[in-house]
Parts: C-alpha cells; sequence; structure tokens
C-alpha cells in the first residue's frame, strides 16, 4: 500500500446546486421511482434507434439540470461527461448541440464521480464558476455492445447485473445552495484476476476496496463519520465481497452502506444481483442522495462508483478484468 | 460565436520536464524517424495481439518518459490517459501496472492535448506536482476496430488517413526545465454533416478552425506570435481545409503551419492523406516538438490535436460525424 495520497481536498466547497435524474420504465418501478425527475416509458425516446435515444436521455439530464439550477446552458463553463457506449458516442451527441467546452472521460461505471472529481477541481480551483457532469447507460445499447443484441433471447448467469437505463447530470457552481463536494479520492486500477465478465461485482470490490482505504487514510476520517455510504454498482454479490474485504482488515461498513446497484431494483424485478451502467450511481445520486441530503437525512456521504475497465476485445483474448474506483466526499453546510 | 472564454490561463508555468515518443517500424521510416526514441520493429512488440502490443508500447512510453525525467513510477502523482481501443483498453491495461491515480480520457484523436490541458490545470492548481499525459493508437487494432481487419485486404479512397501506430508520454511537473504550458484552450463539439467515415479530416478542420478563433480571442494572441502551430492528424485534405476556412477570415497560417499528420509519413510512404490516430501528435510533441523547443528554435508552440467523435454504430446508422479539438500553448522560458 501507498503512502501517498490520492484525495484532492476542495477548501473552496465547490457545490451541486442541482441535479436531474431521467430513467426508463424498469428503473422507475423500482424501489426508488419516486425520487426521479422523469421516468421514460419508450426506450427510444422516439428516435429511430436506441443509441440516439440514449443520448436523448443524455441531452434531456444536461437540459434539465441546467434549467433547475436557474441557467442558460450557455452559461455553464464546462461539460465533463461519458458513458459506456464505444467512443463515448452519447456523451459527445448529446455535447454536439451545448455550446460548451466538453471534457470527454472514461471509466466505466465510475464515470460519475470521475467527472465530478474533475469539475470540482477545476471549479475549486477557479477555472470555471460552474460545471456540467453527466452520465448515463441503456440496458439496450450495452447488450448489443457487451453482450448480444435482445433479439437472441440469451440467458444470464445469477450474478449477471442489469444495465440500468438512465442518465443524470448534477451542476456543479463556486457558489449557491447544496452540498459542496469536499473531497475526492482518484482510484488506482485494481485487479485481482477475474475473467469473467459477466461477474463484474467480484472484479470491482477490490478496486472499491482500495479507495476506501485511501479515502481513510487520506482524509483521517472514520467510516462512522459518513451518514450515507454508497458504492456505484457492485450489485448484491459485490457489495457482500467488500463488506468482507472492509470486515478483514477491521473496517465495519454497516447500515450506513448500500450499493446504488443493488438499491435501484428490487428482487422482484429478476434483475439478478443488481442494476449497473454509468447511469446508476448517475441517476441515485441525483435523485435519492441528493433529496436525502436537502433534508439533512443525511449531513455527509461518502459515494464510490466503482468500474470495471475490459472490453470484449480483452475478454476474448482471456485477459482479466482491471477495475477502478473513484470517490467523492459530499457534506451540507452546518 | 461566443464571447465566453474556453481558455485556462496557467500563471504557475507547470511544464514539461520529459517526453517519449515510441512507433513503428513505417513510422520510424518516415521523415520524423530520427527523432523518435524508439522504433518498434515488431507490431505485437512480443505479444500475443496486435491489442496486447499497443498496451506494451504504451507502458514503454510511460515508463520511458518517467526515466528521463528522473523518476520513480510511484512518484507521478496521477496519469491523465486515454486511446483509440473501445473502453481505452491500451490505456486501462497499462496502468494495471501503475500504482497512481488514473484518469481516463477519451476526444479521440484529440486525446493528448486533452490530457496535457487537465494535467497541467491540476498541477496549475497545485493538486499534483507532477502528472503523466499519454496516448497512442496502433495501426492494426484501429483497423480491426473501426474499418475492417488488415487480413481483408480492402481498398482505400485516397482522402483515407492511415492510423498511426505510436504511443508518446509527457511527464508535467511544478518546476524542473523544459517549456511551460501556458494556456489550453478547450474544444467545444462542432459538426458540419460529414458522413463519410473515411474523410476524417473534413470532418475535424471546422472543429480546427473553431479553437483558433478561441485561442486568439481568448487570450489576444495573434498568429505571428507562434513560431510553430500544429494540428494533431488532420491530413494534408484536413489542413488545407483549414487552411482556408482562416483565410476567409482573414487568418494567415502561412509557413509557420504543419499538421502532425501529414509530417509523419513521406508522399512515397502511400498513406494517402497521412497519418491519423491519438498516438499521431502524442509521438510528433514527444520527439519532433520538444527536441525543436530545446534547441530554441521554436519558442511557442500552439498544438491543436483534432480528434472525430463518431463511432461505427453511428456511422452505420446514418449519423453525420462530430469533432473537437483541444489547444495547449507552450512556451520556453526567455
Amino acid at each position: 500500500m501507498t503512502a501517498k495520497s490520492q484525495t484532492l481536498v476542495f477548501k473552496n466547497r465547490p457545490r451541486i446546486i442541482a441535479g436531474m435524474s431521467v430513467v426508463g420504465d424498469k428503473e422507475g418501478e423500482g424501489p426508488l421511482g419516486k425520487y426521479f425527475d422523469t421516468i421514460e416509458p419508450d426506450p427510444k425516446m422516439g428516435k429511430s434507434s436506441f443509441e440516439k435515444g440514449e443520448t436523448a436521455m443524455f441531452s434531456k439530464a444536461i437540459e434539465g439540470a441546467a434549467a433547475k439550477a436557474g441557467m442558460q446552458i450557455f452559461d455553464i463553463g464546462a461539460l465533463f461527461a461519458g458513458d459506456l457506449l464505444n467512443q463515448l458516442v452519447s456523451s459527445s451527441y448529446a455535447a454536439r448541440d451545448l455550446p460548451v467546452s466538453y471534457f470527454g472521460l472514461y471509466s466505466a461505471c465510475s464515470t460519475m464521480t470521475e467527472a465530478l472529481s474533475l469539475g470540482a477541481a477545476m471549479i475549486n480551483a477557479g477555472y470555471f464558476k460552474t460545471a456540467a457532469c453527466a452520465t448515463g447507460s441503456h440496458f439496450a445499447t450495452a447488450e448489443r455492445q457487451y453482450r448480444f443484441p435482445l433479439e437472441y433471447g440469451c440467458q444470464r448467469p445469477p450474478y449477471a447485473q442489469w444495465t440500468v437505463t438512465a442518465a443524470g447530470c448534477s451542476i456543479l457552481a463556486d457558489s449557491g445552495n447544496g452540498p459542496a463536494i469536499t473531497h475526492a479520492t482518484i482510484g488506482r486500477v485494481v485487479d485481482y484476476g477475474i475473467t469473467d465478465a459477466n461477474n463484474m461485482g467480484a472484479a470491482m470490490a477490490p478496486a472499491a476496496f482500495d479507495t476506501v482505504l485511501a479515502v481513510l487514510e487520506d482524509t483521517e476520517m472514520k467510516i462512522e463519520d459518513f451518514d450515507g455510504i454508497f458504492t456505484g454498482d457492485l450489485g448484491r454479490l459485490g457489495g457482500e465481497i467488500l463488506r468482507d474485504l472492509c470486515r478483514e482488515r477491521g473496517i465495519e461498513l454497516g447500515q450506513r452502506y448500500s450499493d446504488c446497484g443493488e438499491m435501484i431494483f428490487s428482487s422482484e424485478q429478476e434483475c439478478y444481483s443488481g442494476g449497473s451502467g454509468a447511469g446508476c450511481s448517475a441517476c441515485v445520486l441525483n435523485s435519492f442522495i441528493l433529496d436525502k441530503m436537502k433534508k439533512h437525512e443525511y449531513n455527509r456521504v461518502l459515494l464510490m462508483a466503482t468500474g470495471a475497465l475490459m472490453s470484449p476485445t480483452t475478454s476474448f483474448q482471456g485477459e482479466s478484468i482491471p477495475a477502478i474506483c473513484h470517490a467523492v466526499i459530499m457534506e451540507n453546510d452546518l
């Protein structure tokens, strides 16, 4: 392990002044349904392909977040965004209609916290007054790209996860109302040798564990200092692995810990080990978590989105799955 | 057009203290051959696939740059990196062996200047003392992924470009010797409606033009203030389009302007409109440009890498090609 800090400290308290969540039907029917801003019954959003539908959801999340912040799109200082599609096309095609500087980011399902980390860092340093941080994912486009088109009707193992159809956007600003982002812990790539691309929770849990240790060491905070701790999308199985890894080090995550992928679907929804996808932590943050922080039910939250960094090509070539976890700490003004 | 600045200013003068270029055989035989650090005769680098060879080149560039800077890998504050492969696997698999915080970035062939922009911004703000900024590309993996496997022997139109097999890495630091990065201009996504994925120079030239205008307006510099102006990989055709677009606005780029894609291959090498790929601007910067700056033949350089943000899927679905261009200004201490 390292004594070098992986954590950025934001003394100027850049904050999340608005968040927007756009989800699909299935996500809307899940336990968090009432928290989402809009539930879209049409997975193509009236477009001619699932990919164009994903882009439309992405745009809706950004435009909606800007509107909730009382801003014109033009007023956004920069867009920090990424998604799961090859060449980040849902982000980039959404950015095409926005007259703003655009940073394309990719760390798979941890892209939301990568975006929040960089957005908060750049605002804290005074480069921008505002930034939009957005990610999304889509069940049908992810299945087509990573596994098989839906039409094939392939079976899935019980530890598989279900890619969430959702987009989320947070508007960060140097002032205003909303929880401050006080720290970001930038993950390192961790690979424990998992080769089954259906078992991403197991591949990602060690990365989350590596980042938990870095957060605690760098910030000198304790688990008890957080009202809520959320991983991005380890799912049921990966979440249990993270609890076990922590327990072996004497760290008890307890009731304050949940996984966004586990929260978003109920066990009756047949999503196996839970939700996944870059849109998963993005939509849970920009609905449930921000809502609970607004009501002061949570005052300090650790959000750790996790990403599996393989591609279908590397899986075919027998490679194991490297993973990463970027974390942000959000805190209400007290 | 916008009156909003797209340009970040780095008053603390973060600098490039070392650069490493690793290229393939064909690039080594080109006009810039003598400038490259290493020329690799084996495109697989002794590995079992082209993709693994690309990752090995990527690792060699990072490790070589750190060694030239007199650093241990562990001393690098953060890695800012990306590449052209789906899910950025050559970056991420290279990062797996590095014990450092990793920001995965994607803006196609403009990823090198996106990485330099963010790396310099984060060092300038004091978040890191050092950073490695790296990108790469590979002819065989890009052909397989974006067009057809080499074995098909497909014909190419005369305006097509040839993906460069190369990786480049710059080590940035808050002090030391080497040219300072004084500004970064973050591009917006521009789409002029080009739909032919073989004609990327034409798709990207308007993005370069948009960024040239932003650089001149934001910094109040003139074209004559630069000893060298380089686009990433517009190629012969795209470079001419950029000259024409500028000329219509009364801006004469003149002899100081070259395109890295045009420079890297001679016309006898049958690379059609020239080189392309995220590794193109990366290897030209970290060899020829840094060399000329070290010798004070150039004292102020504008590097504008350009990226085409489509995917094969969006092309199949009839979409046009959005493009982006991020620019950095590098300056010798005088």
